[in-house]
């Protein structure tokens, strides 16, 4: 397919005017064509203008076409994946394996939300009949159910061009609710961004729904993602990726004057907890075990484990397998050469850094952009006297802290920030008796993961893949699986309403069976 | 009983420095004993430092045990009605009637969440079993289910002085949720709330739960108040008051190091639109329901009918008796006098306004802080050509609108800010035609009433009691209705855990007999 390199503007295509830059091969640094063009200040007033009428009617469509709608994008995406594949890889350095696995999961989830829509019971539909002969005061009758937001705006991610970028579960639970979205293209992989934006956008024709329910605009953070946050008409954002820029969508969206919730999920270290028996035990796999998380996707996942905390005693029965993993391993291409730099920069710093010890480092192959994995190592003490060793270093990078005693661990758990995941290997017996670290591990993240690795997100009813601040802007909420929805709906109670102006959830004769809570 | 006038930290009693000032009754504008001493930051300290040790008990308590915590509270509350009922009079100029009724909501909302912890299926228990065998990669077990965020700061309303104060819907669902509660005092009820954070602290006692659970301060917003909220321990703050002072609060939350969620519920009008065909029909029937809505407590609730939206040609028939009932109409004392100046510049506002005409008033009576209840009119083309006609004149004072057409009352929805309600009447084949009007009530408000009145929240599984910025700061929230205690909780996922290890209400066995979602 040939790429047009402009903005999708409901049914039709943004000219724009100033460039948004081309995409670059990181393993070349060569620029791709197309050329793409930044969303003008008028086609982003038209997207948001479409999405606003699109919502009027798309909150009011039912379960079973947003359902059709959602399958649609996902037929229409694995239609065109000859054409990810071809453009991906070359965008990305991500491998063909790479971007036909996440195409299913992408798609796997747009299904999965298909069906949460389609059986419909997700509303969380509550109905309290009247009493008129309740005394002193009849009761009257009220029902309420969760209703779409209005118009998001979803901010793509770098390091899954699919399953969280155009059609990624932020667009995914959006729509599901009977949100229109309006997506921010992530400048790394234009060509995969315009490639899934079109099959959207044919889905939402094929459907036959307003052309507003979906848009993607190319153009910088700073002037097209900021004036979509700044939008009276929009109602949420969904962003994945750095702090900073998840922080500055925050602060912006908290100083509107009508602020809106910003689900962002932006950064993590996610501590991984070896317990000393465990370590003596099974330390050569679990040596291979963290080697494996730490390095897949050359360490470019959120869930990477960044932290290792393990006893001083048997730290050797773990690092020995792991040291020559890593000195055995190769370096590989990252996303993009800023990616690129800041995981350099962040190595420099642990390699600086007085009483943290480098304990292997792989080899360095000639492309551009590579990552080499490293592994470091230093005392609690150091940890806990440093207040520059919890930042996250984006890349196949571990540092491993040796404590000494249950107190040190606690107190390690107790300087970290919020996380997405915290993680604890241990035999039988080290878990049963360790019952004080679980209230520290549940303090510090979403998901607490036991004698496992944290990389690998389930999409599934239970995953939880949200955080206390700074993992992610809002730890009330979850990205990754069904209860990503809720994100954008909020409850609307009927009184005595009549019941043929009911919605069909709410209706007495339950015409769609669903599970109602019903008194 | 004899008032102390000091803060309850935990199970002690503050000193206080500063005065945080009396009582003062509004009927008479004497002041009331004794004076109150405000919190001072070490106090403040000592209340937060419990709180965080408390949480970390009462995040594990049982739902059979947090059950009986809010039914002793409510025990000690009616134990105490005598001495509310010889205090809270004199501080508020609310009636003995409004006393029991107020103590009898209030304790009736916590026994309500004492039931739904102690049945237990609030907590959204959802279990996807592992699927070793699943191709290409085993699924592991993830389970996960609700959890408490954290000491909760909770500020208590001038108009509620039971059920939205002291042990009100946020104190009673932050509890039920497992969050420890830190409540400051609102200074035009003080005594009211030393009873009845008795009545808490010794509930604390008698279940022998941590004495942080709760605090109650004393002392003003900008200081105590403001200190609370930014305290790194308080996870969320619960508002009931003005926008100025809910969006403070707000604001404040958003540019703490950890921004934490701010639930306030501000402000609202509450528009109700009288459709031509039942106002001709049931016209003198519609006025007495409007003066028996607007003029209920003194017309001090958060959903007093501001804005009555009526089409011009059967205006009349509906206005006529509201301006007899109005003109017959007494005065009454409001709830202190910073309220009752605030209601009187809003009725010179209304009656200087050019294009607003005044219907009717009462008459007024010799004590102090009187409110007098007035009708005032104006056409659809002079409240949409005013941007300030739509603020909110808290009071037993209303608006009426008269309108043309079904585009000016779109027109006149579209001009409104978020509401908590918005309310119809219609004949039945009015409401069936106009259905343009439902999609206008839904963007505006959280509950929707259909020929009935805005006032009475039913307290109740379905209730929203909540709305779109600015009737409150969340409208994904309700702070009435068992939905309020979602907003102190946070979803936990648990991953491959052993079954011992896991809370009760994952476990596989499911002792708690609770609704979960299992796969």
């Amino acid at each position: 397919m040939t790429l047009q390199g402009t903005s999708i503007i409901g049914a039709s295509r943004g000219q724009g005017s100033e460039s948004a830059g081309q995409s670059i091969n990181p393993v070349s640094n060569e620029a791709l064509e197309p050329n793409y063009s930044a969303a003008t200040s008028e086609e982003l007033e038209r997207a948001v203008s479409l999405a606003d009428d699109a919502y009027q009617s798309l909150r009011n469509t039912s379960g079973a076409d947003k359902a059709t709608l959602l399958r649609t994008i996902a037929d229409n995406i694995e239609a065109s994946i000859e054409d990810l594949v071809a453009r991906m890889p070359l965008e990305t350095g991500l491998p063909e394996m790479r971007v036909r696995g996440e195409a299913g999961r992408t798609c796997g989830q747009l299904r999965m939300f298909a069906n949460l829509v389609e059986e419909g019971s997700w509303v969380d539909a509550r109905i309290d009949r009247a009493q008129p002969d309740r005394e002193p005061l009849p009761k009257v009758d009220t029902r309420s159910m969760l209703r779409p937001l209005g118009p998001v705006a979803v901010f793509a991610a770098s390091n899954f061009p699919l399953a969280f970028s155009t059609a990624g579960g932020d667009t995914a639970s959006a729509l599901a609710a009977g949100c229109p979205v309006i997506v921010k293209a992530h400048s790394s992989h234009s060509g995969t961004a315009e490639i899934v934006g079109l099959a959207i956008q044919k889905a939402v024709a094929d459907c036959g729904l307003p052309e507003g329910v979906f848009s993607l605009v190319y153009g910088s953070g700073r002037t097209i993602g900021q004036a979509l946050v700044k939008h009276p008409s929009i109602k949420a954002v969904g962003f994945t990726g750095s702090y900073g820029g998840g922080r500055a969508l925050m602060d912006l969206a908290a100083t509107r004057d009508e602020p809106i919730p910003v689900y962002a999920e932006m950064s993590a270290i996610n501590p991984v907890v070896i317990l000393p028996e465990v370590a003596a035990e099974k330390g050569e796999a679990l040596g291979e075990g963290l080697f494996g998380s730490l390095t897949l996707g050359v360490g470019q996942f959120c869930t990477n484990p960044g932290l290792v905390f393990i006893h001083a005693d048997s730290a050797s029965s773990v690092t020995g397998k792991l040291v020559e993993l890593v000195n055995g391993s190769s370096s590989a291409a990252m996303l993009n050469a800023g990616i690129c730099q800041a995981y350099g920069s962040g190595l420099d710093h642990l390699r600086n850094h007085a009483d943290v010890e480098l304990l292997a480092s792989g080899s360095c192959g000639d492309a551009q952009n590579q990552a080499v994995p490293h592994v470091f190592q230093t005392t609690a003490s150091t940890f806990l006297a440093s207040d520059d060793l919890t930042e996250e270093v984006f890349g196949p990078a571990t540092l491993v802290v040796t404590y000494t005693s249950d107190d040190e661990l606690a107190q390690l758990f107790g300087s970290l920030g919020g996380q997405l995941t915290a993680s604890v290997h241990g035999t039988d017996d080290e878990l049963a008796s360790h019952s004080g670290i679980y209230s520290l591990m549940e303090s510090s993240a979403g998901r607490l993961v036991f004698n496992g690795f944290p990389t690998g997100v389930e999409v599934c009813a239970s995953m939880v893949h949200g955080g206390p601040f700074p993992a992610t802007s809002d730890g009330r909420s979850t990205s990754v699986g069904t209860m990503a929805i809720y994100r954008f709906t909020r409850p609307v109670c009927w009184q005595d309403c009549p019941d043929a102006l009911l919605p069909d959830e709410l209706k007495d004769a339950n015409p769609l069976g669903i599970q109602r809570a019903e008194v």
